[in-house]
C-alpha cells in the first residue's frame, strides 16, 4: 500500500499557520514526521491561499524536498499555474493530484502530466455528471481518461484513480458505490492503481475515526493500493499493514513483522 | 451481523475453573454480560471435560437459558451424546456447532439436527481433503453438506457455513482462501449463512487482536453474516457496527446510531 501523507494541506489549521508564517522549519517537521511514520509520498497543498498559491506551492516543495533528500512528493492542486510552478522545481517524478474528467481542467493539466512525465491521480467525476452515485457511471469517467492519458503516452503504472469517497450518512450505498468502482478499474485496467482519502465516508456520524478505519480495510478488499492518510495515526496505519498480510499482498507477513519490530502496530 | 458469544468455553481457563467447582453464578455472569454486549447467540462448550461432556452441557443450557430468559444458545460439541443431551434440554431453536463433511460426524449429528429443527453450522472439511488449503475445495465440500441438509428438510437460512480459518503465518494465502469461500458460498446459495471464529487467523504473529480487527472487516465484505467472537472486546463490536454501516447493512446507519448511544464504540 503507497501510503501518501496529507498533513501539510493549508485547510489544516497548523499547516496553514506555518505557510502563512513561512515557518520552514514545521513544514519541514510535519514533512519528516510523515516520512518517518511510514509515508512513501508526502502531499503538499496549500490551494486556500489562491493567488499566491503557484508561489507557495513551489515553496513547499524545495522545502519538503530539501528536507527529505529530494523524496517524491504529491502536488494537490487543480490549478495549473500552481502545479507547473510546483514541477518545475520537484526533484525527481511527482505525483499530481489530480485530474479530472472536467474538460477545462483536463485540458489543462495533461499537457504538464505528459511534459513532467509525473504519476497521476483521476478523479471519477466530469462536467455532465458532477460525482455520479453509481460505481458504474464513476468506471466510464475513469475508463476514458485512462485511454485518453495512455493515448497520450501515460503509463498504466503512473495512473492512480480516486473513485471519490462519499459519506454514508448521506446514502449508505455511498461506501460501496467507491469500493466498487475500486475493484471495477482494477479488474478493467492491471497495473492501474486505486488511490483514495478516507474521511469523507464519515461525514456526518459519530465516531470517524472508527468509520475511516474499518473503511480503509473495506476498500484495501476491494483492491486499493494507495491512500492519502496521516501516517501519524497509529491505529490506521496498523491497519494497513494488517490488511496487507491478510490479503495475501506481504510475503512471510514481512512489512506487518518489520512494523511490529519499528513500535508501529502498538496502541 | 450475528454474534455468538465464545466465552463460556473450557479452553478457556476462567470457564473450566467456573464449570470444574459447578459455578452456575460465574457462568451465568459470563452468559449475562456477553449478551448486554450484543450477543444474539451464547455458545457453550466443555469438550474439555470429555465423559462428563453430556451432563455438563446440559447444565450449562439450563443455567444460561434461566439466566437469559431462554435466549438461544449455540451448542459447541462434536459428541453427538453431548449434543443430543443439550439440545433436550434446550429450549427454543438452538444453533448446533457443527456439523462437517467427515462421514461419522455428519451421520451422527444430522438426525438430531432434523429431529430438533436447529440451526446447523457446517465446517468445509471431510475426511478425504481434511481442511483443504483452498477455496474451490472448501466449497464443494460445502456445498455438497448444504445439499444433504437440505435434502432432508434443513431449511437454507438455518445453515451456517464456517469455511474454518488458518493462520497466515503458516500460509499468507490463507486469508484469503476462507475469504474467497465465503464469497463462493454465499453467491451459490443466497439464504444460507457464513459464519466464522477469527482468532485462528493471528496464530504465530504479533498484535493477534490487530489481526482478528482487520479480518472481521475483510470476512464482512466477502460477506460473512455470523462471527463468533468475545463481545466484551470493544474494539472489535465497535468494528462489526461500522462495517455493516459501510457495507450498506444498515439502514440510516441505524444500528450504528444506537451502538454509539449506548457506549459502544467508545475505546
Amino acid at each position: 500500500m503507497l501510503i501518501v501523507g496529507e498533513k501539510i494541506n493549508t485547510s489544516r489549521k497548523e499547516a496553514r499557520e506555518a505557510v502563512e508564517k513561512r515557518d520552514a522549519a514545521f513544514i519541514r517537521s510535519l514533512a519528516r514526521r510523515q516520512a518517518e511514520a511510514g509515508a512513501h509520498y508526502i502531499d503538499v497543498n496549500c490551494g486556500t491561499f489562491l493567488k499566491e498559491e503557484p508561489e507557495l506551492l513551489s515553496w513547499l516543495v524545495q522545502e519538503v524536498q530539501q528536507e527529505l533528500d529530494n523524496a517524491p512528493l504529491c502536488i494537490d492542486s487543480p490549478n495549473p499555474v500552481a502545479v507547473e510552478a510546483a514541477l518545475k522545481v520537484h526533484q525527481g517524478k511527482a505525483m499530481l493530484n489530480s485530474i479530472s474528467g472536467e474538460k477545462e481542467r483536463y485540458e489543462a493539466l495533461l499537457p504538464l502530466v505528459v511534459q513532467y512525465g509525473c504519476k497521476v491521480v483521476v478523479l471519477c467525476m466530469d462536467d455532465q455528471a458532477g460525482i455520479p452515485p453509481d460505481a458504474a457511471t464513476r468506471f466510464k469517467i475513469a475508463s476514458r481518461i485512462i485511454d485518453g492519458l495512455t493515448a497520450k503516452g501515460v503509463k498504466v503504472e503512473d495512473i492512480y484513480v480516486d473513485p471519490l469517497i462519499q459519506p454514508i450518512s448521506v446514502d449508505t450505498k455511498n461506501g460501496l458505490a467507491a469500493a466498487e468502482t475500486i475493484r471495477m478499474v482494477k479488474e478493467s485496467y492491471p497495473g492501474v492503481h486505486a488511490i483514495c482519502g478516507l474521511s469523507n465516508i464519515s461525514f456526518g456520524l459519530p465516531e470517524r475515526k472508527l468509520l475511516n478505519q474499518a473503511y480503509l480495510v473495506v476498500c484495501a478488499t476491494y483492491g486499493l493500493d494507495a491512500v492519502i492518510l496521516d501516517p501519524e495515526d497509529k491505529r490506521i496505519m496498523a491497519l494497513v499493514y494488517a490488511s496487507e498480510a491478510l490479503l495475501n499482498r506481504d510475503p512471510y507477513c514481512g512489512e506487518y513483522l518489520k512494523a511490529y519490530r519499528k513500535g508501529f502496530l502498538k496502541m
